[in-house]
């Protein structure tokens, strides 16, 4: 895929140096939106709204919306009005609500002009739900049906308003007042006799989502119950709008984004890698270095606590190192593979014990060879007596099984008290682990030699 | 979520209890396939092959595609001949691939014995392709259309054969021997001019994978072109099968949770947590642990190695563990942002010099204050001389630049040369950053000191 866009950039900016726009027009016009619109990220500034009016107007507007927040910007910034108002007009209003969240006051106002009245309605509709809820991402673009009509009129009423609609794969049955009452797909009203009648046809036991709904909930479902797209309703079951299933994979990579980021220690953010600037990258990451590094100086007081047991020989300080290594890997491993089950609902609160109970299986598993191992490598290797191989090689056992356990259990508890598991993650734990299993380590040297 | 489940589960195995029968079946007409496939999760096995065949023939297909393995197992076995036939009868080919794939050989040979020998033939070929290849997760039932047809003639061949089809939104227009000209909605169909020719209303610019393709290449697709259906095809680029949309949803969060569980040191496994044993979760990660654990033994080598420098003053030793920690804390945050960047393509190999310059400057934003505060704290609260304050904090920023500019570098490098970036993630650059931040430490303390 990366060697066709390069292939795809370079004919562009080839042909567009050369000023064969016509040629240019037509190569444009073979390719997908998603591809023009990418390979227009390799055009230059100045030649980008010289490129992009080549387009037809309806690929225009199509790859317009593919785009990049900053190409749309510079692109914006050079449209006529009656320019922006054609382009404006082609967007479905939830792509025109993503546009609105992203650029600046004075480029929305401009934008909002040129939207007619009622889509501007629209758009100041959904902008009024909060962040990342079900309604922030909705559309209201959805074809609505009435029981009462037959499956032929259905199609019939489908070809009269479908051409506004963002998807006429499935349709809603709504009552007075807009109230959902079930949901009937394109495809068994084609396939139905004609006569039929809607509410015979349709599927009364509608899930939908209310507009509150944060949109990781919203993605759950459509991998959960394989939607085409899902209803929106108010707090009285009135449709609203749906949520589409492109929108629904772009929430789920986001949300898996935000978890992994959130399990690496950072503030989530919404912004590719490269388009994030350096400042807001250190504000992404600093407050959990400083805060993890706090955390960190107990273990200096803790070895300058135990000083005399630990300063006795090099040994003993040597292994401190691979012992809080094994213990971060053993603890990341747990709390990740946790984390994600818990998210993916596979794995709830109630099977706390059974999931304690697995892992110490798994720690003893891991940690009885690994102590094994480390055990021989002191005695035949470092060339140590029994006693110290003896009090390494045990501390290191507890730590691989404190750090399982403190794996999976902090992610649950956290998960039971209202707080966000993801937050719980390798980082934190490793820090706990490390600080415990320092503790273990000095109290089994003390007791042992 | 969790609670309507609890709630239909409650009132399935009160209503199996009492022997109502067949108010049950009625409850459980009401419900979402999937949802009654989550709630049986909680009826004994006794009871499940009893409470199954409540269910009406359609949506007792349905719920069995959503239930768990072990389940449909269970079932399976309970089944006559004739019931087990109904069932494959009315599972899409899909659906019936997993099934086989999952199942033992002795319950594969009774599926495949009740198919038909169409269905049972298109399983055998789609069984032929390598598992996660695009050929192994497409269906064969999709709609073909011919480029002479007029829109009207499309929808009227849609309604003979749609029945049988896993999709009828998206169509494609296929010439002789099956080969793939274009593509066209079932939206486009309904809304065109019904005298109009499907070779003047299709996109002729299809997008299509070969069989062999990897998953992950078609999840991407999914989610960069907003496809319903992706098709697939041949070297010929013949039209052997299409992937949907509810797939490639799976698809992208099984790769998702095996990206996590790479960056976290386990080899994937593709059951859910709870279903994997103990002894399968010790497979999967006792080899990263021992791997890392022996790579960890060179920080005692350093350490015995520069045992004068080291073991001079108990200060020295007790900052390793800090040092060590926003080491890796660091090197994690970095790692994990490159990798999920180059799996959702937004960074590429020559990106390289701007990631790493990109690095430089956020580590010494973040490394310079924490450096500081690290100074004071050495100086006013551990009481330490200016000399070792210094070498101490001057080491930490040192280890925070190391730590960041690694943990780019590395997953950019390794998936240069082939290799799946996501396996260097943090453990690894955790291993390799504390090596050598510990010899810049020892370094930096036998210069200054």
């Amino acid at each position: 895929m990366i060697n066709k866009i390069a292939v795809l950039e370079e004919t562009i900016i080839k042909l567009a140096e050369a000023k064969k726009y016509a040629s240019l027009r037509d190569f444009l016009t073979t390719l997908n939106p998603a591809d023009i619109a990418e390979a227009f990220g390799a055009v230059s500034d100045q030649s980008l709204p010289l490129v992009f009016r080549l387009l037809p107007k309806e690929l225009a507007a199509e790859t317009f919306v593919e785009m990049e927040t900053e190409q749309q910007e510079i692109l914006i910034r050079g449209f006529s009005d009656s320019e922006l108002k054609a382009v404006v007009e082609e967007l479905y209003v939830d792509d025109a609500v993503d546009l609105v969240e992203e650029m600046p006051a004075n480029v929305v106002s401009r934008i909002l002009a040129q939207a007619d009245p009622d889509t501007r309605k629209m758009i100041n509709n959904i902008l009024k739900y909060p962040e990342d809820s079900a309604g922030s991402v909705m559309t209201t673009e959805m074809v609505e049906l009435q029981g009462s009509m037959t499956a032929a009129q259905a199609i019939e009423h489908i070809r009269r308003v479908g051409v506004d609609k963002e998807t006429i794969n499935t349709c809603y049955i709504t009552g007075r007042t807009h109230k959902l009452k079930g949901v009937i797909s394109i495809r068994s009203l084609i396939l139905a006799d004609p006569d039929a009648l809607c509410q015979d046809l349709m599927t009364p036991t509608v899930v939908s989502v209310n507009t509150l709904e944060d949109q990781e909930t919203v993605a759950q479902m459509f991998s959960k119950y394989n939607f085409n797209a899902l209803p929106v309703v108010d707090g009285d079951n009135r449709l609203l709008g749906i949520v589409t299933m492109d929108d629904a994979m772009d929430i789920m990579e986001e949300e898996a984004t935000e978890d992994m980021e959130k399990m690496a220690a950072m503030t989530p953010s919404d912004r590719p890698y490269l388009s994030t600037g350096v400042f807001d990258s250190f504000k992404q990451r600093v407050p959990w270095l400083l805060a993890l590094m706090i955390a960190s100086t107990i273990t200096g007081w803790i070895i300058t606590g135990f000083e005399d047991v630990l300063m006795a020989a090099t040994v003993i300080v040597a292994y401190i190192p691979l012992l809080m290594d094994t213990g971060g890997n053993s603890g990341s491993q747990t709390s990740v593979a946790v984390i994600r089950s818990l998210s993916l609902q596979e794995v709830e609160f109630k099977d706390l014990f059974r999931v304690i109970w697995k892992e110490f299986r798994v720690a003893l598993l891991c940690g009885v060879p690994m102590a094994g191992l480390i055990f021989l490598k002191i005695l035949l290797l470092d060339g140590q007596s029994l006693l110290v191989a003896a009090a390494i090689s045990v501390s290191l056992l507890c730590t691989i099984l404190l750090a399982k356990i403190v794996g999976c259990s902090l992610p649950m508890l956290a998960k039971r008290v209202g707080f966000d598991p993801t937050l719980l993650a390798s980082p934190i734990v490793t820090t706990i682990v490390d600080i415990v299993s320092l503790l273990i380590y000095v109290l089994m040297i003390s007791v042992i030699l």
